[in-house]
């Protein structure tokens, strides 16, 4: 079964996009999605470049354009009062989930996106980052001491430095074998990619 | 009638897949299109960006992208030797002609990015501009006097403050009424709002 690599960060509200269509995308080709957050912030140190939210004019062209995609994709969107922030803590916390029930780390990965997205909960605290986990079968406390332990560490470390060699400089990225596809406004192109493998 | 406001540079491989497809949606929605061809490194440096051409690994990917985008489309395109460049001679010749024929203007707009991005023609060079003014109905000599004169360097520098003013910052870029789309994909969305007034 073909895999859909999608990377994405927490704090990007494209990922966001991107995070309500993939499974739609998946389930049209018969694919699987491997979800892969990871730190968009240590890409652009590599590429030099800093978060649209920080670039005069292209900031408040990049909110009125998510919102718009937010409305033509009728999802919920709030451009959350922090913004952007790194998402250590989430990040972490996914692979932490991730290594003790897949499943259960990518609804936690659902439940992120909407609380910062749609709530503004801040998800920079990781009090907030357990308890979207909670609401999703994890157990708060034990995931809250985790999260300062070198396993979670580890694992984000890995996992962000396997995204970096892969490639993926930008949130949200797909891959599709070795065919690399940067943007939600790029996922059209990668469904037609696993519909006639390439053109 | 409805008017798209197509801003481009000469220089960009997007701006050159736009420009293949902006007059189909245009019948489609019946309206008309104003092409505005500007010098995006100068929008660049309001916004400290540089081209993605120049960026470490996006660079990469950036053409690879435009190239899979104009397999897609079914639209020639081969990447130039010389890439990117600045592109003042042909942008300076556009207004020009438009000032004598605005429908010529865009013939000679159409010509400059097939002569740059599909027979590989060095369009710095004002001999090559001219001759592709020529193609289409300029007279060539009158023209290459022109390239250095004060009218064709005062209409680019009007015209190209007015795209920055108007909050234009990338490549391509369209305006409808007062709404901004940034991005040769964002042409599908920039369609429907011409079809629905907006969402």
């Amino acid at each position: 079964m073909p895999v859909i690599d999608f990377y994405f960060d927490f704090s990007s509200p494209y990922g966001y996009l991107a995070s309500t269509q993939v499974d739609a995308v998946a389930a049209r080709r018969r694919c699987s999605v491997a979800w892969h957050p990871f730190l968009v912030g240590t890409a652009m140190k590599q590429t030099g470049r800093q978060p649209l939210a920080h670039v005069p004019i292209i900031a408040d062209y990049m909110l009125r354009d998510v919102q718009r995609y937010a409305r033509l994709l009728e999802i919920p969107l709030r451009v959350p009062d922090r913004f952007p922030v790194g998402a250590v803590a989430a990040s972490r916390a996914y692979y932490w989930i991730r290594e003790r029930d897949p499943e259960r780390a990518v609804n936690f990965a659902k439940a992120v996106y909407r609380a910062y997205f749609v709530d503004n909960v801040d998800i920079t605290d990781a009090k907030e980052v357990a308890i979207a986990a909670a609401a999703r079968g994890t157990d708060c406390e034990e995931l809250l001491a985790a999260l300062n332990e070198d396993e979670a560490k580890l694992l984000l470390r890995r996992e962000n430095d396997k995204a970096l060699a892969k490639g993926v400089f930008g949130s949200p990225f797909f891959v599709i074998g070795d065919e690399p596809f940067w943007g939600v406004d790029r996922l059209e192109q990668a469904e037609r990619w696993l519909q006639t493998r390439g053109w």
